[in-house]
């Protein structure tokens, strides 16, 4: 840790950054807690190839997210690149798993997800009115396209769903999946039939994992935020389990659900079980054709 | 999860395999509680080309960890091998990081080292005289040579500090560390000098991020176990911050700290910078030849 401590405390001005604890994190990335004299900071340290990418998008991610207010984050303090390394530094918080604030953070997520609405109404010259972001996010390890454009379905199908079906099928030589996306990618624009989709700014990846709770209420992590539809957000929250009740009541007390939603979680779904199948292989394979193939029937 | 579940409820003959929540895990794995008819489960799902090695591995620790009755592991209940997918079924404990019981782990992991040792002496016939395990386990990702061998310092070189020597030289092109080597080898056995090491049942990865607590004790898990000496699971413990004063107490109280230990604790953790460099890079370069060099000067 001796370079990575001097470099830290090279780059934030500070004269005691002490290795306090290691914590879990993915296989690229290796996470510390230090304690230094502004406080306890948290370290992300990744010296793989996407690494850079990885905490770029995940520091402004975090940037956004703090600056709307609505949910809290841990608090961004700097982006570090030093030869192959990329560290992205931000506030320590000790969390524990969703529980007694399963409510208040479907309230939350509900704020955030109305502020660029209520901007677009009150204010429309601070406001986002394309989907994207500043700089391209990964979800997982592999990197997504968060080009500008101002059509969702669009952008949906063509900085999401296609490139994971296309990495899908180099790697696995499963042939069904292009057909089915050949298929599939016509009768989306159905799916949207009657709603008027606007740029919410999403955390990105809010499975239950990246959820937690502190004494004083919630917090989630590890965004790869973008400009996109809400649904998106709340589609990935029903996926792997996690997410109380309360949770769902909060936020539809502030965000209705909309007609055909069930038929657009399933294509939401979609992008996460190909990206699944594309990172962990097995069982998310047959799981994203059975989807694609439901989908394709009922439209 | 829809082939997971199946194979699950086919293999445990189980009629509901209702998926819960899904659980952060490494790159390759994926791990899911379910919920059964015979209770909470706990599954890590690997489809990685390593996947079967580290997951037999972990099932065959976790059945030694289990009947040594000393520390609380979670109890494995079935390792299934589904085409390119290999799954590990055990009991779901929901825990939290340690806090108050770090008395009672140091106490535990005492209690496991000294088992064998005590089975040496009072039932030779059913104890285990080498250093090695059943099977091949993985520290991390990278696969470790668990072969018996009668000689602890032989098969510390050989199996352990010699690999991942090789391996890193081999990445990073750093003629250094084989140099280090080299000076270092020849003098490793002075560090045992009046130390008379016995094989004990270890985790073989016990860092804080593999230790936590339920309400009514301690628990550790992700093991990669073997028979060695003690003071390598003890060494581990002290790298990355995360045990407490009374975890040593404890322990201690029933192991009584040996002469040579700060100079054979560094050796130890040479093993677990080394692997890090292998699987992260960066610092860890820097870090694994400081301590090299460290140890070459002083013996």
């Amino acid at each position: 840790m001796a370079e990575v401590r001097e470099i830290i405390a090279a780059e934030l001005k500070l004269t005691k950054v002490e290795p306090w604890k290691r914590l879990k994190g993915g296989c690229s990335s290796n996470n510390w807690a230090f304690k230094t004299e502004i406080g306890e900071i948290f370290a992300k340290i990744d010296s793989d190839k996407h690494g850079r990418d990885l905490l770029l998008g995940e520091m402004k991610s975090l940037e956004m997210l703090q600056s709307a207010e609505s949910v809290r984050v841990p608090r961004p303090i700097k982006i570090i690149f030093s030869q192959n390394t990329a560290i992205l530094i931000t506030e320590y918080i000790k969390f524990k798993g969703l529980e007694v604030f399963q409510g208040e953070l479907g309230q939350h997520l509900a704020m955030l997800h109305l502020r660029n609405l209520q901007l677009l109404k009150e204010n429309a010259d601070q406001a986002v009115k394309q989907f994207g972001f500043y700089v391209n996010t990964c979800c997982g390890k592999i990197p997504v396209d968060n080009q500008w454009n101002e059509d969702w379905i669009n952008f949906y199908c063509k900085q999401r769903l296609k490139p994971q079906v296309e990495m899908a099928a180099k790697m696995s030589g499963n042939r069904e999946v292009e057909t089915l996306w050949s298929q599939l990618e016509p009768k989306i624009k159905q799916l949207f039939h009657g709603v008027n989709v606007q740029p919410s700014l999403l955390h990105g990846d809010l499975w239950s994992g990246n959820a937690g709770e502190t004494e004083t209420g919630p917090v989630i992590f590890d965004p790869a935020s973008f400009y996109g539809h809400h649904e998106f957000d709340l589609a990935i929250t029903r996926m792997f389990g996690g997410f109380g009740r309360e949770f769902y009541q909060r936020y539809h007390q502030l965000i209705p659900r909309e007609v055909g939603f069930e038929e657009r979680k399933s294509l939401y779904e979609l992008f996460h079980y190909l990206n699944h199948w594309n990172h962990f292989g097995g069982a998310y394979e047959e799981q994203s054709l059975k989807i694609m193939r439901r989908l394709v029937a009922n439209n």
